[in-house]
């Protein structure tokens, strides 16, 4: 796989438009703005529809749901969906509430996603899968994840992202195993949210066609970064972890991901 | 004292929920991640009776209240108290409005706190106690702290935590005076908010009788966890503190917790 | 020029109330506490008559605005005014949405500010300067950067900021170039913020006719802090300069700034 978004996204630094939670606003932010892109948290439904139309890509985050925020998401997708701008489904504890369950079948409805990026547990649930979650954990369950990721991709007719210690990533017909990354990650807060603005992205500066590609190189170069930032730590610097991802986002070079990718073709 | 809540919050991992302020959401959320505990941050009415539910703790947070926010707390506390889930209150700068002191008023006739943990100018406005606060700053006043942790939990049938440079625990009839800590903690912010969601942790994993030596064992793993982070840093050194503190809180031993210890039964 | 206010901040700690977005509330009032300011973020429009009375300056930031928030941002306001408090408004994003220039036209015509504080892009479009923006960045035109601050403190009656990689201050009549600072500055999100907050403070402790000066000397004291900061890091290190600017914030004398200090009556 050759990896070429990564200088795409710092060389033209795309307007992300993230409708996130309160918990990873700052650091989703901050990793946006290190990666090379430019982040926007607006949450108003009525600059939605502008904001959309100077947007790459828009990133919508179920993290803490509210009637506000949900009606921005909505007005945002669409607007998004007009313009040709790809957007982004994170769908935090999508299993966890009557809300969030209904909130995503809602936006099925009504948005066209170009990827979603989630954990197992949360994948599972958009797929039909059974599955055993706990809040905002992944949990654990029989799936096969990478079927669970080609069947998300074909019901929701998008590029699907399931990460954890594994990654895979599928638009439907091909699967892809990821297999970078590190044990801090699922240590910090917004670690997935993150990744979620980051497929966004990439997804701003790739051709439509390349969505696969640019979603499976977001994820390598995330995982790759979090790599070089635990270097040297142990298993217990969760702080020191959060800032040096944020170092690494900004000092990572395409070299470094393509020498240390290991990317498989299921 | 014996500490053994430390190890039950890493092996059993409780779900805490936490409807709270938008400066503290991300370093609680993670400062309980450290810890071992499962942060779930929602603030939906909608939502929260099923996350009660699904909860060791549920911890209300009053530092940026709104309407939605309190009819929020007033949901998940309630659905709480059915479903046995024990529920903490942090009155944040509840004296500074009338708006607070009457949110802090509905709190007190509908939800049953298992613990409430505030600054002495919080604790003693809610002791009815004469004090002088500065917005969210404890502020000084001359009232003895320890009499009112003994008050708070009496008038509110809960484990007090009255924290500060001393921290005091009381159930209304014993009181713990707590001398741990370092003078780096009212430098940052949020540091009682995430000691209020820790007392939460704590709670999750003791059984209702012995609430009182959880908190006991959730405000000293606490500040030894900021002895541990505070060791070679100067006073100004703020920004260090803040994430060596997440650091700490995922490293720190039982061991450690028992050597330092300074618990006095009063 | 002399610099006496920053020792005030640390001797007063003012209480410094900002009405502010998701993303820089965290980030903020640690940066006000490092500074020696004492933060408040309440956003309710039912107590902000009572929070502006016992503040020392409000700052108003329109960097995610919502219905509910600009109308606690036009209580917060009036009622300062009312009460002789400074007001510092921050036009995050104000050309980027109909909501955000009808937010600031409301403001305008409701609310008196002792200073506002902003990019090129965004000061460009309070002064009625053609400008090209995009979302929260300054963008690029060919306006004198100079003459804008000076318009817009003239048309708005208050003290100016335009922040950049060189700062331009003015009440209208006198401009200052202020030529500190570091280049990890617009890489970390909520810089702008935390300046206008610290703008704030700094006018918490002046007399109102030394506003212009106030302000010169915030600018300065937060560039500075950066300089001490980016000591040593490399242009990729995003992460690290977070957290050593809060350190800096705590640790910079008037010593410092006066030494370091590149202040240019124009």
């Amino acid at each position: 796989m050759n990896f070429h978004y990564l200088t795409a996204v710092r060389e033209r630094n795309p307007l992300i438009h993230n409708i996130t939670n309160l918990v990873s606003a700052h650091f989703t932010a901050n990793g946006l703005l290190a990666l090379g892109a430019s982040p926007m948290m607006a949450q108003s439904p009525a600059e939605m529809a502008e904001l959309a139309g100077i947007s790459g890509a828009v990133v919508l985050n179920m993290g803490t749901p509210s009637d506000e925020k949900v009606a921005a998401m909505l007005a945002a997708g669409k607007a998004a969906n007009l313009a040709g701008v790809p957007v982004v489904l994170d769908p935090v504890a999508v299993a966890a509430s009557s809300l969030r369950r209904e909130t995503a079948a809602r936006f099925r409805e009504n948005i066209n996603f170009a990827a979603i990026r989630g954990n197992a547990g949360e994948m599972a649930h958009l797929a039909g899968t059974a599955w055993q979650s706990k809040g905002v954990d992944a949990g654990s369950g029989s799936g096969d994840v990478a079927e669970i990721a080609r069947k998300v991709a074909q019901t929701w007719s998008c590029v699907a992202v399931v990460s954890g210690e594994t990654d895979y990533v599928s638009d439907g017909i091909r699967v892809a195993r990821l297999q970078n990354g590190v044990a801090l990650f699922p240590k910090i807060t917004a670690s997935g949210c993150l990744l979620s603005a980051v497929v966004g992205a990439f997804l701003a500066v790739a051709p439509h066609e390349n969505a696969f590609q640019a979603a499976c190189e977001a994820c390598t170069v995330y995982a790759v970064a979090g790599e070089l930032a635990a270097e040297g730590l142990q298993n217990h610097q969760v702080g020191s972890f959060t800032w040096r991802l944020l170092d690494a986002l900004a000092a990572i070079s395409t070299e470094q991901v393509a020498q240390k990718a290991k990317i498989t073709m299921l």
